[in-house]
């Protein structure tokens, strides 16, 4: 049985990257493409690297039936998201990738966005989309929110090790590394290659990313007790990835051990050896993530270290992995292959 | 029914790269690799990128029982592959990656070469492995010589108008530009991130690229008559691709045209609409070749670009599409996946 | 004695380079530095790699006090530039960095860049500014055209043989390869780092660039008769460079000869020997311009590479070139900084 | 007057770095270049980039007239370095770029490099050669220890914090980001264009890196008791670079505080506004340090950030301010050169 979906806001990197996963997907077929600004082009013309395919022409939300379509995937930005989806059938399954629907709490979105939320009733039912830890909510959800691609990245390598309770929660450091289709394709001079090809830098330093929100938003839900932790973002001259590395105290052989525990019926989660660390050209272009552990010299000290694809498993993989819980599909259909190296 | 097959020099780049094809290949299975080196590691010490899989270990040629295998790739350095499949059972299908069986005068062999051919036997019933080309003989072939990366490329751009007689022979210049994974994983200064990466050169400059002899072979086999070609190769700063500029004395819409008819069903060739130049950024990861015409200011001339992935198209890609038509598969199963972007 | 400049469109790469090389020029200080859009922040606001140097806070044109200037940079975009330079004082010194004076006839300015031009008496004053070929006029100069960085690489690797007679003047092609600094800091998404680092590919394919308007009028007037060359320039993923390969019929060894004859007492140009191709990777950052010569495998071939920054040799430093030899200091000072490598 | 100089191991980066540098030095004059496998080659022929500079052949060590030199440079590997410099007069001034004379104490230097020491005399003469915190030392020194670049980077970020007591002493986070120049021009899989642009990890994770041995004995010694910090690199796709992210506990004003007064003389250390983060792509190239302060959101946490260039800042250029120190030239001269960007 084939599943129709349709993909708004297909002009970006993850409605893209979504269309290239999809094209491989033995039972979904993408029946409707949107983009405000670029309605009326062919895909061909905004990616010709998918000039190959045969797909719908982008249109305008508005122009979408979408009484033939079992689900939709909205890669809009956030604060739109919200306002298309409020206004989408109330039936309709929907994966969205945006921010929009990511924190339970409305005073905690506003918080972080600036902004008071637009679709209150949705976000009341929406679920968590980290499928590995929601995979039974997500199965019956109508509404699944993806979460941001730094946030998955910090919680695979760190919500079993505080569900187990084998770190202390007061002392967590995140130092992530970024590559930069991250940021979407907006046109910003520090994205330029010339500026960035040979460069790299931190930024929202001092705790003020907006996934800061999701980590409060989980990592307390777990622990039962607000935890905070620090949280540097830097962006590095790659394109795709992102490469956590976490500073826990704890010990190294109980973090690898509750990972193994964890994550031992993971498809898509890789446990390196002890003291082998990860790198993100071993995950490029896939939907795996690659943990490693290691102890460090002071005792009682632990490194943790995540690599991931942002515009895959941190995005569009994890999307349609959603997807394939809420269509009853195998949860790895179309998401097997292995990354792109060299 | 699956095909077993097997990966003779699989620690290179060429050889990582059949492995992740073949994994997503529904019916063929990989059943021995070899590394002399490597031999005893698995394929996830030596390629972490491919450690979901599950695959042999990696073995010398001579622990290869192929009693039950149904084909081979050969990705071995060239005179080496010579000798390997002069060993091998002559009855067993082979698919072979180097350049010891592109070129069928033993002469032209050893002048680009340096060293007479050691396998004159298999040497003469080899079939040049350009699919799109050599389709029918492939299909009943035992041994397949795959093509030069480069030479593939350029062929892509030229044979059909050297066949349709719309160019002028004698005036043709192929300025190439090769990222670097063509050249292997081989240990050179120029190679490394910190002299490449805001460095490109030409090299091989003046004619003494070996994928000249593929040139003039086929070329000059086409036209009838001895066909040279200017050939200038350029390492340019990127993983994956070649881009083909060549300048042709010819009408653009004649050229065109004549694309337009020799690749009309071509499943991988992808012409673009008159005055369009392709960019590696659209074929990357893929088996796509991308193919622009544009007519120059200066009447009678015209530039026909070319771009495929040298690791794809270029050599395992094809190598994949080859061994497809040789055991009757389908010649584009496993090879349909879209391209990497970003 | 001290020199004071202005420098006009100071906020972008070229205006940062000047910076950049005035800063460490003995003779010449920087008076006043313009940027309308930023008028009133610091360069170590637009550019922090500058934080380091006493520089006067942005300004609009309009605020300049010229009466105590000695000489003016114009880093302005074309159109602008006339604009401005018609109304600056007709006995300033002016260095433009734009394409607005290089070509001499108005009917061919408007034919490339599609305006009438609007400042006619000061273009008819305009002296083209490649250092090397016009020394004499531009040390009585008032008003220096600067080149176009990819019509200064092509005329460094053609003027000596064209004006020797050398090579056959009705088959010269210019294949270009250009880093992305030579874009500027416009927001383009092809300009992005996602979209070039792995990517390359050819643009105004077919003889649409403007830096043709320059090569036909200078080739024609060194040749004494109508000279058109085909030119199709490449971007690809480094930051500074240009790398012209040029195909041309002449004997390799008299075209050898010829640069080093020509180029025997210049203090920028690098003829290296025979049959050794350039890297960009050896001129990044300075003002030398390094040129190949090697005979193709076809008789009667020869391909010549010539390798600039196009920020520096291209475009800044050509400028202060300039600039010395109007001021009548030497014409290298401030210039002889080594190559960043690596 | 002019110093005459020797550099041995000239064929490395370090070593082409000390040669770019000094060709623009006023007072220093390059006598004698040594590369033991390269003897007999031109500068020229080994490093393109630097051919139109007058230097002497390369040569064997022992072929050197040191009764002429004022200061010999090694940039040799390690363990070579001190078996040289054992060997060398003994009242030859010397600024040594290896590991071999940071560690004061020579069972330290044993545990982390694996050796015992051959040249325990010079090594307890020599002088820890980080200039802004040894000058008085190095300006009467004879040998002194160039700093390795992380520990440098590292120390920059710290040493005024630790000094001031602003922090807390167990609990130091350094999270390194290395651009690939730092691992020198060996021969490595990891360091190939084709596996490092798009792969970014971290290495020697759990503090096995041998810089924390410098980091141990200096900050030890601030302190006047042990203090250990943790310390993570990684390897990031650039070619110049050392960002340090370093977590500390401490009041970021106070820490600001404290910079903005220990760094207030200082020609080569700037410090941003509270709050900014530096790039490297703002210090390529020079001999700057930019230092960045901003507070965590989790209250008494606070984040620094060091970015240097490597093979200036954190090698040739700190070399050659100390050879101006020992020389009793002006410690800037030759050094204030911009950085090149982009």
């Amino acid at each position: 049985m084939t599943h129709k979906v349709a993909i708004l806001g297909a002009s970006g990197y993850t409605g893209a990257e979504l269309v290239r996963l999809i094209a491989q997907h033995p039972t979904i077929e993408i029946a409707a493409l949107s983009a405000e600004r670029k309605a009326g082009m062919t895909m061909a013309e905004v990616f010709p690297h998918l000039r190959h395919l045969e797909l719908p022409r982008l249109c305008k939300i508005g122009e979408i039936d979408f009484s033939g379509i079992d689900l939709c995937f909205c890669a809009l930005p956030h604060k739109t998201s919200q306002e298309v989806i409020a206004a989408l059938p109330q039936d309709l399954k929907i994966v969205d990738l945006s921010a929009d629907f990511r924190l339970r709490d409305p005073a905690e979105y506003e918080k972080w966005y600036g902004n008071p939320h637009a679709a209150l009733a949705q976000q009341k039912e929406a679920v968590y989309g980290l499928s590995e830890f929601y995979r039974e909510e997500i199965k019956s959800a109508r509404l699944v929110a993806g979460t941001g691609c730094n946030a998955a990245t910090g919680q695979f390598a760190l919500r079993p090790l505080i569900a187990a309770g084998v770190i202390d929660l007061d002392d967590i450091i995140l130092d992530l590394k970024c590559a930069v289709s991250g940021a979407g394709r907006s046109l910003k001079e520090n994205l330029l290659h010339a500026e960035l090809s040979e460069g790299y830098h931190g930024y929202a330093v001092g705790g003020t990313h907006r996934h800061l929100g999701e980590f409060d938003q989980e990592f307390s839900k777990i622990a039962g007790r607000p935890v905070k932790v620090q949280f540097t973002p830097h962006l590095v001259p790659a394109n795709r990835g992102i490469l956590a590395t976490v500073y826990v105290k704890g010990d190294a052989q109980a973090i690898h051990d509750t990972f193994a525990k964890a994550y031992a019926d993971e498809p898509f989660i890789e446990l390196l050896p002890i003291g082998e660390a990860p790198s993100t050209r071993h995950i490029r272009g896939s939907n795996f993530c690659h943990i490693g552990v290691a102890a460090d010299r002071i005792e009682g000290r632990t490194i943790v270290i995540a690599a991931l694809d942002n515009l895959t498993k941190g995005s569009s993989g994890q999307a349609l992995q959603n997807a394939n819980l809420m269509l009853g599909e195998e949860e790895t259909t179309g998401l097997m292959m292995a990354p792109l190296f060299p």
